[in-house]
């Protein structure tokens, strides 16, 4: 495993924005792509996509570019995501039926082994490939499979406390998209994705 | 307007955080707060959250705190969202009608005016409080109202084409949940939501 912990976060956030660039040429079936374009593409600085990719030891050849698929594969292995990583999403409301629906997952590393739900209504209905379990039985099915990433979209009042279950079952990795901040346990990372925040921040920034 | 540009957007960011913990606060009937307290709420660090504050040209009497509801009213002035912003949600799929159902829109200072979809079929349900109206008469009815924010919903197929036109619809600032780089002209600010970019940057930093 090449994990290089000193790598900084934002560089850690461009490598994914390069992957998927990077897809997105693979699939196009471009094979070499200059610094300067991938930069473009990713709408980042050419001189900070070089300098993220002293981390790969990977310099491309001048007035060469670099190989598309070996920059991925490159990429791949540092980020862990030449592997599906399996994931739980937990809460199965509209926004848990869109991101079980979401296509984006596998080509980016991740596939939802299973999603949970407390609504045994919603136990019936498949959503896409994954089934929709009763959430007493998260705990087993996590510890089981080793999971350690789980998506959590239930409402703001539950939460917190389904946080604490998951930190339990051994999960160290939450992407939170309930509008709460979460609080964890010091060996759990949990990341907010708030869409009111988001807009505020895009609404401060076009105001005249 | 009390806006200074001069603001790094890392501490717009924070103040929309300062401003969710202030609500919370507001609804709990708390009456002032110190600084270690609301920078350990907003997972900030607390000289971090001090130094943000000197935008607001306030620096709370050293021993009292803060006063919740002044503090509270600062930072919307700041933020622009001591009024209601009115934005429009372009595509109703699962995502489109998860964030449609989202409750924390008002109280972050923003009212989704019209949602729009191309799929007629979608245009007989109201979602929530907002009826889904053909595209075809969203560009009137920006110019109408002189909505500057959108957030886009679409499959990544159309976001290219639907963010085009809601440039020249007089959109600035879209916030994109599409899984695509989207390309806009200079004066048309996009934010980027992926899901997946963001499950890589966690499971990245939780790996052993």
């Amino acid at each position: 495993m090449s994990r290089k912990p000193e790598i900084p976060r934002k560089s850690i956030y461009r490598f994914s924005l390069y992957l998927r660039c990077l897809q997105k040429l693979h699939r196009e079936n471009v094979e070499t792509v200059s610094s300067e374009t991938l930069a473009k593409t990713a709408k980042v600085n050419a001189a900070q996509l070089r300098r993220d990719f002293t981390y790969l030891g990977h310099s491309g050849r001048r007035g060469f570019g670099y190989n598309v698929i070996e920059l991925k594969d490159r990429i791949d292995s540092l980020m862990g995501t030449n592997q599906l990583t399996p994931i739980v999403l937990v809460g199965v409301g509209n926004l848990g039926a869109a991101l079980l629906s979401y296509q984006g997952f596998k080509e980016m590393g991740f596939e939802i082994a299973a999603a949970f739900d407390i609504d045994c209504e919603r136990h019936k209905t498949r959503q896409g490939d994954v089934a929709v379990q009763p959430i007493e039985i998260m705990r087993e099915f996590i510890a089981a499979r080793g999971i350690k990433v789980a998506i959590l979209a239930v409402p703001a009042e539950s939460a917190q406390a389904v946080a604490a279950q998951l930190a339990l079952c051994g999960i160290r990795g939450i992407l939170n998209f309930s509008p709460v901040l979460l609080e964890v346990p010091d060996d759990v990372l949990a990341h907010n994705v708030n869409v009111a925040v988001e807009l505020q921040n895009l609404a401060y920034f076009i105001r005249e």
